[in-house]
């Protein structure tokens, strides 16, 4: 007989404050941050998790909670565990971690989401030149399915994961770190061609004991300040794991993460109901609070069997992941493609983030004629199991990048009720003067022999008007504040 | 009753010359290439292809082809093709020209192709500055599958797919290409951050008469001389599509292409049998000569409707695709993640090429330990069907890439044998002094409770020592010329 | 804002008794049941349910439960529930009703199943003949994963669903049941030639009040024992759904039930953690306690709409089904045949019971031979994800039916080991005098090319000895009473 | 340097009949057909066939081919070919030959294929007594997609697969076989309980002389004479493979085929562009002339280490098989079930055979709602890919089995044209009274929120009329002449 329950090492109260948990959570990498429990090896153990933000973001009606999120607050995570084998010794620096994802989802009780775009000045995202004011989508669950009420006409299965998953950095890889991002932050703008393109900000997020939070250190100890001042923030995936943000890391997937310290470390955090790659809108996903149950084994000096580093120290390595056997299953894509030429007209070498911007740019154009506001759509690009892939990147000076979309997280209705020639009589959800309407995706799920007599022989119509719901919004929206470089001028 | 077989409209013969083909073919894009045919819509009809070097590289034992290969020939295309609705008249500019792949792969009597790594000095590759000596290998096809004599121990099904699906330029399109292209290769490599990291090189290529292929329009006459001066070579996707090297675009699939000239004037070219995501190794596919089996519809007005322009002029678009429903199914992935971070141990700022980079080296690296040289493993990272995702674009400084590869196409007895402490008994595929060898993917294939097991309680050992094939190389290599730029310097 | 967790309206407390839960339970369908609680359309409800048997079968090592297991007992069913529109109003013969299986899963803290051969004497299976005693294996979850310490080497990811959903006949429809049933068993075992064959009984299970449970209806009334003796049992699915076993009715799936009395009354049961297409060994799925989480819509006169009676009344009928999103995805299968030719080498007409019971023991008999015993493979193949499917039924006279294994399911290092000649090295878990052994299902993950290199030269050996763990057994197994028809008879 | 193209060891002129062609074809199974080529193992080969009434059905007007057809010219079939290693030693009796399905496809200009009902008194079907008179329907291919003007708005890709691959029996196992059948021929049919639920006739298709084809044995010879006397009939499935029809036998599959004769004498046939499970027509499946790729390998000693016999001899036995991986893909499915009561009412114990006639009936009756006449569904669910499943064979009396149609076949338009309640305006292809007409597969496809909108408001109305195509017609149906059994009597 063995145990029939997973055995909760994290538990977490939605309803209080991420400091107030029974286990003390962490938003650093520290090696120093003290483990809150042992895990066996082979042992199935279940984790729990608060939001990314802690629950700052709220189920209301104004993006406000967004415009003005603290970001040194993220993200609050669960652990660090201390992974020990069978006979009680810890995992050491050298092994190789094991992390198998036995399942996952949202906390019972807890069971919505949220995904957003950040203002300008405070985060951004991928395309913040396009989209510099905070706007809020909220999203509900229905076992495997989400829907929004602000971004009417999508139901889809979500791909469920946690954003983060890492061990403890040691105190060397940690240096490393915050040697090379403080560099890349002392850069000016101008010397980084990105910049130019990619307008977020900031550059890179270096440590600062500004809502630090160290687990059972406590604050404004000696030992809290030293460590406050040198611990990583979170916001990048690095060599550890960390926020990979890898969608796929779903149901039955494994990550093998290096270990730096002993006992590993792990933490985790930054549910995600459903992401697409790229989680464009930087607060992309669907996030939420949530578990995971997890089972760990230790392949001992593993790092250097399996992980060849890449760089000048034998740390610097990244995980292997294996993905799991029960992803959502769609059948019909409709891709976008984008090469590295950027809105200016600008041509640029061999550059996929540039290629992959274009890519999500026309995406949204083209969802945004079948009643969305752009907006809208790059929210659900951000949040719906689409594919952001490199399809090509060699051939000078194009990168080609692509983003899929499953056609089937839409509401078919929804979306063909413009093609058919019938006028008022749908009056009740659409809202045009204009009799016969734009086709919907139909190249994609119409047959041609039939499109044509669909039409009954009138000429395409303009886009659809529609009074649809929109966004929430903040309250303040259009009085974004000058930015001061670049990348504030060339927003359309 | 149909007509019970598609109409062949370019005819190709493998024995002779690209410009001796009957319906001869073209290797720039340029408005003025007369159409070689009419194909009317809905018409079911056959296009065959030589491969994308008109037969240059041959089924022999030597690199050299590859290594003096003259750049300037590619890509040798099939058409234009002058589309026409059913009742004669063309597809005008500002249409969308749907074309469906019915059927494609490689012509009968021919069906082998190759995969090779060009010089660091003539061409390059994504890895270039890795792996900068020419490299060949050779694929024969069984139906579906392809092997390799110089990288054992794989086979796998193939997503035939064309390279290059294009419609003609315009005129105006034409300079915009020209000029912004130009504006590039005259940039001094200092300004371009990437070309730091990324050394494939030249970083553009202009136009030129060398080796000019202009279909009906005869070398030498002033005509050809203009034109030749003018037509954009073939090596880059740009907005009509063109060598957009999408591996997913195979049987069932759909391109919706922008026509930018009376007739839309389509062309294609560039067969491969499989392709991995960014064809890494630049001649990275399995080449190979080939047939396509296409239908085309008009969707008059098309561009306006379903494709908005991304950049200053109307020109700025990119086609829009369909995914077929027949691709190979793999249901067991490994994948490896890169950070933005290069092998120096740089910063990069959200560079997803940076990031991809690191995936595919952390891969080889991987891969390597099971017997096959990097140039092995190299090579069938490009042509394999692995997924290479952009999974992270927005947490700063850092983009997280991924490289996804299906373990199918391993033949798992020969990755297994270095499990099992069998020393001298399987004498006959393993030329080893070393008795106990290292697991190959076991953590990918392995039930970890039976592993230590497996290895009778000995502990891990190093990588396996195998006297393998090797891929074929070029006569003189280890003699490569020093480069002039800072490209040349980083190699290892 | 929307409730952010689904209404709780059937709780289980695993526990109790099937007859002291809170909100009754019932284990026959009757019209007069009446129901527990009723739910609007569009809600998003939870039902809990014990396992079919009410927790008479237990985590123990002993089968004596499954053998003395009193069948008059099942299935405990959750509800019925009254199903009412938007403003209250029921639904109603005639209509269709839509489930939407939300999400569904074990219950928290009982996450276990069992897999159960009955006694031939007692309930039997599609096999009994061959396997005539019981037999019983325990499965633990691990999140999607099961495994049995009774079946080593399998682990697989469940495609959890209900064995029962199903809505109240109408007293025509239950008097038709009854009827017909009763005429089937009063029919001698003579008349049915498949009982020659199938050895399955007893041919019917017909109303009893031996152990009838009819949720808030007393037992020992009145009433009670009026419905108790034409309630129909619930071994059988039959038109209002009911035990269908479709092992596809997992997450996102959909039924369409039709509606026989007011507010439909709904009931849902016998929840399974994974079940073979077939479920041949009849207690056959992963059983377990579990959960599901439901939405429903009424479509008013759909009955009418969609289904078309096929029989002598509108009400012989069967629902529809539609599969939902997110199945666990497999890439190769191992295909077993049958013919309806059987064990005797009597020739069946187009019979597909037959053909199918051919391919069942053709698949026991090829795994047996790496180290199973033939009730450990019986067992495996009622419960693992395999499909049973009817290839041929026109080719007279042999219908051809197919049994496809999903080869992932196995651990390939425990199927693996036969293949290497390595000899007592392996000790530990082989315990084997003769060296070079059996070839698991090589053909199905090995490469021939390499085959006969891994094997040495020598020829292949005979099949593999180890010591296994083996099925938990009933106390007096050999002393099996003698069965009074042909069935007995033939039995190995 | 490897070949570069399959070997083509029997070739086809469609132009000739099948007595004429070079290399002579076969219609009967017999150890003494003599091979008409040699094999090496290992080898790639091609081997052509002409369709299974070698060009008796045309691409012409009526269905008088099929309502005459002479069903004892049927089927012509490829071979024998003699299997023999790399050292010229054939395949002996004990072995298992592996035979891969590199590649498949119809003949070039010969691309197209017939789906057809047979009539009662000649052939019949699965669904005889429903659908007594010959019907045919033509399909044409564009490369993996079929279509056919006899019935509207479906287009799938094909799951292409030969419906007979085998090898020659051994005179024992040929006497068995003939002895069996016989047997089975001489019972009554009233001895046959199934005979009276499932019309098709004949129970069984003895030897005949008549059309029997032998390969290079000369007709009218002594040989001949004796040989067609006991040769056996193509039609069933039996030990040897044959006429198996797996629908998933495509490219990249495998099949293990046991050897009886030496040289194993390998013959195929019968090549379907797509078929369903059941292929319930009988002549059922997109029926064309074809050519498979293969690849053969020798198990040496195999049958006795692979294949347990299920039966009193050591030659009952049944192939085993792989699937190859690149079936088409489909996501959505609607799924019929059907129970073990007959079409009168009539209870049935656990008999697969009525219960997946009556899923089918159900199918048929659902679908013929959207404007099909029911003989167009029959031949649609016999030819497309959908899946019949036996689902439950244990819960007496009910066997349960399912048939699942993947939607996507259907093109939606024609089907959403029913949706929308536009009356007159879409007058181009509907032409009805009736102005709101019934929703096609709505649950399918549609979100529920929208739906009563969609309708504006108005109840659902009745199914659609439509003046639809209807499948090509005999000559002289309406006049069926009296059947003399049961069967007849049943038909509605």
């Amino acid at each position: 007989m063995a145990p029939l329950t997973p055995r909760l090492v994290v538990p977490i109260d939605v309803k209080k404050q991420p400091w107030e948990q029974k286990v003390p959570l962490h938003n650093r990498w520290h090696p120093d941050i003290p483990p809150v429990a042992d895990v066996t090896e082979g042992e199935l153990f279940r984790v729990e998790m608060v939001d990314w933000t802690g629950g700052r973001v709220r189920d209301d009606n104004s993006a406000d909670d967004i415009k003005f999120l603290d970001l040194t607050i993220t993200h609050y995570l669960s652990g660090p565990l201390r992974i020990v084998d069978s006979e009680g010794v810890p995992a050491s620096p050298g092994d190789l971690l094991a992390v198998e994802i036995c399942n996952l989802g949202p906390l019972p009780g807890d069971e919505w989401g949220y995904t957003a775009i950040f203002e300008r000045e405070n985060g951004g995202g991928f395309l913040t030149d396009h989209f510099p004011t905070a706007r809020k989508a909220i999203w509900y669950f229905e076992g495997i399915y989400a829907y929004s009420p602000q971004i009417p006409g999508v139901r889809f299965p979500g791909l469920t994961h946690p954003g983060i998953v890492g061990t403890a950095p040691s105190v060397e890889l940690l240096n490393i770190w915050n040697e090379r991002e403080k560099r890349l932050a002392e850069t000016s703008p101008q010397a980084l061609k990105l910049c130019e393109v990619l307008h977020q900000r900031p550059l890179a997020n270096l440590p600062t004991p500004e809502n630090c939070l160290l687990g059972k250190i406590q604050e404004g100890t000696a030992e809290w300040h030293k460590m406050a001042n040198e611990a990583a923030r979170t916001i990048p995936g690095r060599e550890n794991g960390g926020n990979c943000d890898i969608k796929n890391l779903s149901r039955g997937s494994k990550v093998y993460l290096p270990v730096f310290v002993e006992g590993a470390n792990l933490s985790t955090g930054d549910m995600h109901f459903s992401q697409g790659d790229g989680e464009v809108s930087f607060c992309g996903a669907i996030e939420m609070s949530g578990f995971l149950e997890l089972k760990c084994e230790i392949i001992r000096g593993g790092m250097k069997e399996y992980l060849s580093p890449v760089g000048p120290t034998p740390l610097h390595v990244n995980p292997i992941f294996e993905i799991g056997p029960v992803e959502p299953r769609f059948s019909e894509w409709l891709v976008f493609e984008g090469i590295s030429v950027d809105e200016s007209g600008k041509q640029h070498f061999l550059d996929a983030s540039v290629a992959y911007k274009r890519a999500v740019l026309n995406a949204i154009e083209y969802l945004s004629r079948f009643g969305y506001s752009k907006e809208q759509v790059y929210l659900l690009l951000s949040c719906c199991p689409c594919e952001g892939r490199i399809s090509g990147i060699v051939d000078s000076p194009n990168a080609v990048a692509t983003l899929a979309i499953p056609t089937a997280i839409f509401d078919q209705v929804y979306l063909l009720l413009s093609c058919c020639p019938c006028e008022g009589r749908i009056s009740g959800i659409v809202d045009s003067p204009n009799a016969v309407t734009t086709l919907a995706i139909p190249t994609a799920i119409f047959d041609q022999d039939i499109k044509p007599k669909c039409l009954n022989g009138r000429p395409l119509g303009g886009p659809q008007l529609r009074r649809l719901p929109d966004l929430l919004s903040c309250s303040n929206n259009g009085h974004l504040p000058a930015t001061q470089g670049k990348s504030g001028t060339s927003a359309p």
